[in-house]
């Protein structure tokens, strides 16, 4: 089955927001073997919705409609499409009811008549409930295409596909089914990976496929099995998952589909070990990385923005010669840097970076974008020197997730 | 000028990434007062890439293609771009050799025959020399239609449009000036702004348009001014903009475009003031945000990610008793935390944060969403609970930026 989106709404095409939506739509379609092939963002005029959609219509079977449902913008979608599908707008009463309630539980008292068109839905479409928002989705079958109208803000749209617009696509192809299995490699590229199992992958059957997705320094590979008997793609896909596990055994980080920072988690979560951080040049992005996940308090009780070097000295600990004599940005700073924070946290494993993020700084000896990295674990302690570029949020991103990957590789090194 | 812009590549579609060239060359277009109405992502299939050129020239002025020019999916859009315009593929020396010359400075030696394709380029084009990377962009101008194809990778597209189709652009509406001025806003939300400004609003002349972009707590306000006389344009918008800034002058946070981070930098920076956080909820995302900027090392000399009891003890000296009485989550703890990071870096402003960011850890005394915020300053202090949602990355978000909010009012308070 081919889908594609429409976004209908000023925000994207003035770039005052970027189209996370339809990313989020296209990755979750994906898992379920429903490929996109368009992806258009149009304004909120007549004439371009009723293009759009009989575009749509033309080429794909599934055409997933985000915006343009919010209660100012209303009018001219939803009677855009009710012309396109022939279909008046009827208000209903479940759904108006809904609305008022969460005016209600907002403390915002009476809701204005302005806010009743909220409720209007188009008569020949299915309703697609909204839990955690005002406007209702709408489901529009149509000459065997199907049309889903999502409102645009994310959870909402997220919670009606995964709620409301999945099960109708499964209902619709009960005997399909699709089975991923996910490898989560660090420390080998894209080109080198699919060398390293080219005979493995050229085994695979016509219907298991493999993707690489690549991330700085990570590169996620998964395998989608599409087909009848869910046992069977179960079965076969796990087995070929791990001979490719087998074959690329020290680059794999975790079998699931996770993030570096999730396998991280889990894994110091069940070891019963925790990370420190001493960061200068990431000035806090490592900590944030790590936080933005639930389970981070387990492994994580202590992050150190050491972005001064009389912080680097009061706080952690530096020596005032290795400063003088070395720099900041040394092998000698980041070690101390990361037993430094190691001590003061009590922490089994500490993390240290310092570089010139840019784009000032540089000298001809240390150019923007040098980055020294140094992990400090149980027994043993890692440091890398990287020289990136001159974009500063490259160089900190990078900065990141080389430094997870360090840890990472540290704590492989000291488990055996 | 309508103008739109054509995305080619899986990356997108399959959801790998986010789409965020497209949200920067509206943003960036929409300066020069150039709009953009369509944005189109499709695959490299030959069919979908001449579709959307031949629809987009048939509707708009300017057609931007990013994407699609890597050394290895050259073929499929290269030749699909030359059939279309007529025009074939002839090698460019010059490209050629500055191609070759970055193979042999990233020290990967002789460039391998099979990149030599990077050098070819439509006949009819010009050339937008790309300094940063190896494809070079290319401009085609065609039935007083323009189009610009830019590689994908958003340093190198950003280049090209700035130094390469931007002077273009310019120079083909060389009669025509936009002019914008912008205003910065903390603390009030858009319709209530819209309120208090109605009558300036309404007095504005047809061709200085007012827009409102708003992002959590802070509005933007940018007048953008059309017209042929840039003086007058720049004087009557300036007049209208210091109208607005005078009406709103307590929301005002600066008169330039610049994030609150920026600004914050900015105006610290030249009252010599420092800033140490404390952080705990937050995880380090305040102070990735204020280092994401240039100049932050100069406001901003110690972050510590208290996220353990141990570490708000230990390091910032938050007393047991206060923890064990009011909990990690208080007023009575974020001030002692605010205190402590002032006190340890001997900055001015100290700023902490504790909450329950989720989705697990609430309490029915304190759900998920709790967060408590304190900035101490030199003289004044400035406590404030939220009651954010259950979405752990939402109040990390909103948390970050209302810390910033009132680090940003005690800062002016303490001005007066």
């Amino acid at each position: 089955m081919n889908a594609e989106i429409i976004t209908i709404g000023d925000e994207i095409l003035l770039g005052q927001i970027v189209d996370t939506n339809s990313a989020w739509i296209a990755q979750y379609l994906g898992q379920a073997d429903i490929a996109i092939r368009f992806i258009t963002s149009i304004s909120d005029r007549r004439e371009d919705i009723s293009k759009a959609l009989s575009e749509a219509s033309s080429r794909s079977d599934i055409v997933i409609v985000t915006g343009g449902l919010g209660p100012t913008k209303d009018d001219v979608t939803k009677n855009t499409i009710s012309e396109f599908f022939k279909s008046p707008l009827v208000r209903n009463q479940h759904v108006l009811d809904h609305v008022k309630q969460i005016f209600l539980r907002l403390g915002r008292g009476e809701m204005p008549i302005s806010n009743y068109g909220q409720a209007d839905v188009l008569e020949c479409a299915q309703i697609l409930f909204n839990d955690v928002g005002t406007a209702p989705g709408m489901w529009v079958e149509r000459s065997s295409k199907c049309f889903a109208f999502l409102p645009g803000v994310p959870f909402e749209m997220k919670f009606l596909m995964e709620n409301r617009v999945m099960p109708k696509l499964a209902s619709m192809r009960s005997h399909v089914h699709v089975y991923h299995s996910h490898i989560l490699t660090a420390g080998l590229g894209e080109s080198f990976l699919a060398e390293e199992i080219a005979d493995i992958e050229a085994s695979l059957p016509h219907y298991i496929k493999l993707a690489y997705l690549p991330k700085i320094g990570l590169v996620r590979l998964r395998l989608s099995a599409t087909g009848t008997d869910v046992n069977v793609l179960q079965t076969e896909t796990d087995k070929f998952a791990d001979r490719i596990s087998e074959r690329l055994s020290k680059f794999v980080v975790a079998r699931q589909d996770i993030s570096l920072e999730e396998a991280i988690i889990k894994n110091f979560a069940e070891g019963h070990l925790k990370i420190a951080l001493a960061e200068s040049c990431t000035g806090g992005t490592i900590a944030s990385n790590l936080t933005k996940y639930t389970g981070a308090s387990k492994v994580f009780d202590c992050g150190i923005v050491a972005y001064a070097n009389h912080i680097k000295q009061g706080v952690l600990g530096v020596r005032k010669n290795t400063l003088d004599e070395f720099g900041a940005v040394s092998e000698q700073t980041v070690i101390e840097m990361a037993k430094g924070v190691q001590r003061l946290s009590g922490a089994e494993y500490g993390v240290a970076t310092s570089g010139i993020a840019g784009p000032t700084g540089g000298t001809p000896e240390k150019p923007v974008g040098t980055v020294w990295i140094a992990v400090v674990g149980k027994n043993e302690m890692v440091t890398k020197k990287f020289q990136f570029n001159n974009n500063r949020e490259v160089n900190i991103e990078r900065s990141t997730m080389q430094a997870l990957i360090l840890l990472w590789n540290l704590y492989v090194k000291e488990l055996v």
